[in-house]
């Protein structure tokens, strides 16, 4: 089988001076889940390390220098599924871990259930051994006064209806990490985090913990989604990735089919990445960039920002 | 068009005695979707108000009357979908709510979100103007009692692998509530809402709560599902009925499939229920019990303890 690996930074759009770092931490990140592949090590370590490598640097909106939900709170999410048995592991709403993609792990492996949330989900990752993390960096909170005070200023008592304000400021936007793998046994595997949408409500959960949503892996494909979540979670956008493959598209053509149909319903700003059994990899957005990183085989690692960069 | 409803009150094992008033019940939340249905009035409103009330009827496990988690309070999961715009709500993790289907409903009628969870979720709800509800009864909290001293002494240590045990104690499971219609314009709708599984890690999301795992309605049919909502997740149930409805397969067949899908892969105890866009109703299960009651077009209600039941 050939190994290959896929991974993403977050649909959006990154200010100048931040981009040429963003690309840069996905390429590490990709060389970190290639090593463990080309060791002959499994596609759910390769894409956990990679997520990981993401969450821990502070510029994407994953882990450490995730966003303020609206109360100026982390609530973290993440998920990992595994092809072999369509395993997965969810949480959502974690305020003080470092990794939450190994939080996601611990509960599909040691663990009867899928999703743990809130408290829970955090008691569960104390007594696994995470130590205290405060993910919240200061630049994040230096981010959430500004916004805090100009969306009262802009929308008064309408803190729930804010997604246009938030369109038309598209700094806020992105961040969310993901990453799609196969490796030699022909197990896929995908996982994502996120520290979810900027002034969040309390409680709010995206589509990066549920599995067919954010983030799958079938026999067919492993993907993850980033972007408007709650658009991903009503179209459950990964799952219609490998619904397509399993009827016969070819690997880009069902990502793009089910990008264009986010598109037609719900003019949404998303991307995705997916990897297919054969490793052929794909990335697609209708954001203007989504940072992503992949390789194939025994190629090196290829850095992009935006689909069509050299 | 033709109108429909069919509903659910769990997939397993009920208790003699109890098993008349839950066929009872479930005949008479039907028949409150019905009214509204006969009234011109939409799917959504229909099976709001069916969940309703099986959420106020103790002997189900949702709203009032749920099961305990292994700390001994409620966390109450539920959702509402609708086809018309794939629009989704849900919650998890309510502890203090009457009726937490009414609270899906608001997030995705009110908020920007389509999940909410925990103390956010909480919030929420009294934000909305849900007054305070304890949900737990005096029955369900001496069960709890009972059961929680026998896990320790069975499992000890072990209470993140209680699958078995569960599995050992049939009188454990069962009593998540659901139901899905088909309005007189064509909309489908579907409803669940649950207590979990008894004993549950503090903080377990199961199925109910997330689109196309517990709960679905697509432009082909509204589902609901009900048993061990870890293997309805993982194989996101409802999402695959409507996938193979959505390819040419006759509603019963479709469900049928899922069902032997979910046995051959994990000899899972779960229930299924369906409406198509003709109106056309299924149930399916693969626990002994699963009580459910439908209605067609001009047809009276019909309530079932089992599939087969006269």
């Amino acid at each position: 089988m050939t190994i290959a690996l896929i991974a993403h930074g977050g649909a959006g759009r990154w200010r100048p001076g931040s981009d040429e770092d963003a690309v840069e931490g996905l390429r590490r990140a990709v060389e970190a889940g290639r090593a463990i592949l080309l060791a002959g090590g499994s596609s759910l370590d390769a894409v956990c390390a990679t997520v990981v490598a993401l969450e821990d640097d502070p510029i994407y909106n994953a882990g450490t220098g995730a966003v303020l939900n609206f109360d100026g709170f982390c609530e973290l999410d993440a998920s990992v599924m595994e092809s072999d048995g369509a395993r997965a592991g969810a949480v959502s709403g974690l305020q003080r871990v470092r990794n939450p993609v190994l939080v996601a792990r611990k509960v599909m492996e040691e663990t009867d259930h899928v999703m743990l949330t809130g408290d829970g989900a955090q008691r569960f990752a104390r007594v696994m051994g995470f130590p205290d993390h405060d993910p919240v960096t200061p630049e994040r909170r230096a981010d959430w006064f500004d916004k805090r005070n100009r969306v009262d200023e802009v929308l008064g008592e309408k803190a729930l209806r804010m997604r246009r304000f938030l369109r038309e400021h598209p700094e806020y936007a992105g961040g969310t990490v993901g990453a799609a793998a196969v490796d030699s046994r022909g197990v896929l595997a995908a996982a994502t985090s996120t520290g979810g949408v900027t002034l969040k409500m309390v409680g709010r959960v995206g589509d990066s913990p549920v599995p067919g949503a954010g983030n799958y892996a079938s026999a067919h494909v492993a993907a993850s989604a980033t972007g408007t979540g709650e658009f991903v979670l009503r179209s459950l956008a990964t799952r219609a990735i490998s619904e397509r493959v399993e009827a016969g598209a070819g690997l880009d053509v069902a990502v793009q089919a089910v990008l264009d149909r986010l598109g037609a319903d719900y003019d949404a700003d998303v991307g995705l990445i997916a990897v297919g059994r054969d490793g052929l990899t794909v990335a697609r957005h209708r954001t203007r960039d989504m940072p992503h990183a992949f390789f194939r085989g025994e190629s090196a690692v290829a850095s992009r920002m935006r689909v069509g960069d050299r």
